[in-house]
């Protein structure tokens, strides 16, 4: 793509502070826009970003069997009065809103209630489970703050996924399952080594539930971390452990965290409540034993930038930058143009995705700009870039140096993750 | 995918009386899912539809030159009261709510206005003109009724067009090239020679708008269609226009219509009201003159529903079916199985999408279901299916034929879009 054809500009300027740096380095950069405290629009690149995580996901959700679906934001009122969910005691940060011609709708920020009532209509017997479908999709809290960027929106995407078995065997099975499926999908996503599994409260639903939490001091969470083998304990439930789930351990580090994903166990809690049964191989009626696991998308696009950047700007993992390589033509001239012009088309038909900065514009603007949108490789194209075959590429934050173009397509595709 | 594995369920029973035949149509063959009056959640074969569509689109959208974005659904009651379209009295579908910690927030049901503020920030100069973007995303309106099944939803998926020019002469031209890309996305999407343009009211924005219209007995617009050239205009400036706009013709048959697009020449109104000046090559301020463009996305799909139909079920355009063979495996037994899946898997091979009913059931259920489903294409196998090589083929609603693999791929791969 051509730099000069990107309607969203950088700024120079940072944005006020006490906004998190997730958001002050993606608002600078021209990823996002801040509509509302808590709620962002995403400008291309931005949505590129976001395109490429929920395209990881949805190859490892593929990978687990599950199908993908889009239920709806309006909420019917009476479905989640069932559960004891609609009451604003029992769930402080719904968005609510009237209808026109009576009654009131929430914003949803979960599924289980809506999905557990539509599968009534689909399972009746065991031979219909287990069933495993999920969505990626717009998500709405009414939080009281919503100061941490990308990290706790008000409006956010999310994706979410729902099991439902026979028994409480099976879905244990799945359950595990999702873990290694959460680490494969953050592993891809660039944070290998950065994600602790942790044991949290279980909620109303069952003793324990897993979380997925990156140590980072912009976390909201407090983690205890064991130092020997790394897996965390959530704070709410540290009191009640003492040693270490994983390894019997009894050494922890308290950390800040973000936690980008959970899964939980559900048991019964929405099947008994709105009546999902299945006859099983006796004939005898049983309620579905459900599980839910959530990973915030737009959360890990923010958590991501507040892990990788520097004083300049953000640098992407290879898998979530919105370009492979950013192709930086400097200097001018009509020998400078063609040349970039020929490795654009070179780059590109080795099936990379090139942001070409064909802009009228000095060097060190261009170098600046790359510096804040971060794309992990950089080529750039000047009066003395070396001769023909040959390109002057540089890695973000690191020295350039020359090397043939072969060898680096090859070392730029090794990372990417195309859409 | 194997059809044991959906998890969605085709009805005999038809829903409830009252509803749109599209609703009818897509509930019973596992499509949608009515949550409230005018809100669908789509089920794994209905978002299969929805993302061809949107690819048929995004493919338009990129030869037109325009960037995809993400605006969000919570929308800053300050930017719209400087357009006066916050109230009530101005717009009377308005979904509201309120955000705790103070104030209120809208539903987007369009994005005129804080697109607008946020190009303040982008374009500057004559040189960051002009600059087209668009989003897919989902729309809300608090319709008084909302009983026509996705053909005017509460909840719905919408493509949203924006064009910002330095001239009128700049945004016509644009204008123009938004109504073939139009032409062409119905086209595509299977409604060749189904879609009339019409000169339409063009609102409070400008004289007229156009606006793309399915002839069809559930449309809730009336038209008139000039009986020369096809031309149509809408009812509401009927009295003002006496002969045809395109080709001066008199003679017009008035028809009930489904809105499937429209385009609109905003001027300035927004750009004056939100500020969203440039400089010109000589250094003087102006308002960039704005252009809006639609497409109900889950609308085109119940669209297609209610022209494409018999009494069995849907019969889907190959570029919108969720798949482009229904492979049925009738009559049980190991050989039958066999070469079932060593069909499965050579359409696969031949980039085909195919579902395949590998479910123990029987052939009459089989069909129906296929029936139901509309998948374009079918193949069935059985004991007598002929020999190794030759597959017994039939089109939805025709007979079938034997045919040789390699013809039936050829013909099977000549209308499908894949995603």
């Amino acid at each position: 793509m051509k730099q000069s054809r990107l309607f969203e500009k950088t700024r120079r300027e940072a944005p006020a502070e006490g906004e998190a740096e997730n958001a002050r380095l993606l608002t600078r950069a021209g990823f996002i826009h801040k509509e509302l405290a808590g709620v962002y629009t995403f400008l291309p690149l931005g949505l590129k970003v976001l395109r490429k995580i929920e395209h990881i996901i949805r190859q490892e959700m593929g990978a687990l069997g599950a199908e993908e679906m889009r239920l709806t934001v309006l909420q019917d009122r009476g479905v989640w009065e069932k559960t004891g969910r609609w009451s604003d005691q029992a769930v402080d940060n719904w968005f609510k809103t009237k209808v026109r011609g009576g009654g009131e709708a929430g914003l949803g920020f979960t599924h289980e209630e809506p999905l557990t009532r539509l599968m009534t209509g689909h399972i009746r017997s065991w031979r219909d489970l287990p069933v495993f479908v999920y969505q990626i999709q717009t998500k709405f809290r009414n939080e009281e703050r919503a100061r941490s960027g990308l990290l706790r929106g008000r409006e956010f995407l999310m994706k979410d996924l729902y099991s439902f078995c026979r028994s409480r065997e099976e879905h244990e099975e799945f359950y595990g399952k999702v873990k290694q499926s959460y680490l494969r999908i953050f592993d891809k996503a660039g944070l290998s080594g950065k994600v602790a599994v942790t044991l949290a409260s279980g909620g109303s639903f069952s003793k324990h539930s897993h979380e997925f939490q990156v140590p980072a001091e912009a976390g909201e969470d407090t983690i205890h971390v064991c130092e020997k083998c790394g897996t965390g304990v959530n704070d709410e439930i540290k009191s009640e452990t003492a040693v270490c789930p994983e390894c019997g351990g009894g050494s922890f580090k308290k950390r800040k965290a973000i936690e980008v994903g959970n899964i939980f166990s559900l048991g019964t809690r929405f099947s008994e409540a709105l009546g999902l049964s299945f006859d099983d191989e006796s004939g005898r009626a049983k309620s579905a034993v459900m599980g839910s696991y959530g990973i915030g998308v737009s959360r890990l696009m923010g958590t991501v930038a507040e892990l990788f950047y520097d004083q300049k700007g953000v640098i992407w993992p290879p898998a979530l930058a919105p370009f492979d390589v950013h192709l930086l033509e400097v200097g001018g001239g009509a020998e400078t143009r063609r040349r970039a012009e020929e490795i654009y088309k070179e780059l590109l038909a080795h099936d990379l995705e090139v942001l070409h900065d064909d802009r009228e514009a000095r060097a060190g603007e261009k170098f600046a700009d790359a510096d804040l949108i971060g794309v992990p490789w950089r080529v750039i194209v000047g009066e003395k870039s070396g001769q023909e075959g040959e390109l002057e590429v540089e890695r973000r934050g690191e020295k350039s140096s020359m090397m043939p173009l072969s060898k680096f397509v090859r070392a730029a595709k090794s990372g990417q993750s195309h859409v």
